[in-house]
């Protein structure tokens, strides 16, 4: 482990921030909210905080908290089985954050890709969310996304999650919720 | 139409109660809250204002308003060809509301059964949504709801919403949004 924040740390951080932010939830919640540092235990740069409200067979309801900077690494979500795979709707909520997906890379994009991770990073069409804006990504579509320096919250609403199925680029990444 | 509220007040009513409470909207979306009356046109008593976030043929992502004590009659999502019936996730963000489903009837329930409409409400099993609580409907499964006197805000996850197949207990009742 780095210098960074621990998997502790980063939850109390991000059940701060929602009640701080006026989204409730119950006890039980706030101590299940997921720290996914893909296997990198560098979770400042590169993590994301997540709190599954439902997982159905059929769709997926999720809040994600997005520290300053930080970064959800470069991945897609393959077909598994009879699924399609999975299709999301990222709906901003809180501060600001950049989505990039497949297509005309934007020149000067806005996030900045974590130092020695820039191999790992090959899709730079970038979409700016706002609070109220939402994008909604195909299955099997290579994206990633970075919070800007106030952080962010975003609702993702989807078809089911096999998180375990994801594939992403850098070939290191590991996503499997680290044991504390 | 009766005394009451008109839609276009409801959609100023709605979308005035979602900005005070954070939850942010574009421009479009305020302008397209849809204003359920439910044919009725007693919308102070029997209504919900919606706005849908997405509505794909994998998902759907609603918020719903409603107004204190407002009511969502009684109804199921039926089986429509392959689909089996939208499930859907009720999860209160604000206020409190009472969620009647199939099952044992609770003794002296909380909500107020319309006046008038007391033949059209047939499951009484109670459950108390505040903020941070969720509950999963199943397909096909008879529901109605209520806010509390203050109202109430909830996130309603589910599979694909086809509601033009709704099926209310109340026959007077036509799930068509109204023209104004």
């Amino acid at each position: 482990m780095s210098g960074g924040m621990s998997p502790s740390e980063a939850r109390s951080w991000a059940a701060m921030i929602l009640e701080r932010e006026g989204i409730a939830l119950t006890e039980q919640e706030r101590g299940a909210i997921e720290i996914a540092d893909f296997g990198l235990s560098d979770l400042d740069r590169t993590g994301l905080e997540i709190v599954v409200y439902v997982n159905t067979d059929r769709y997926c309801a999720k809040e994600l908290i997005l520290f300053p900077r930080q970064t959800c690494p470069e991945h897609r979500h393959p077909p598994v089985g009879a699924d399609p795979g999975k299709e999301e709707t990222f709906r901003c909520r809180r501060g600001l954050v950049w989505l990039y997906v497949e297509g005309d890379p934007t020149p000067d994009i806005q996030a900045r890709v974590p130092a020695g991770s820039e191999d790992h990073y090959t899709v730079f069409h970038e979409i700016t969310l706002l609070p109220g804006d939402q994008y909604t990504i195909p299955p099997n579509t290579l994206h990633w996304f970075q919070a800007a320096d106030e952080g962010a919250i975003v609702s993702e609403f989807s078809s089911t999650s096999r998180d375990e199925f994801d594939i992403f680029t850098d070939p290191r990444i590991v996503r499997v919720p680290k044991a504390e």
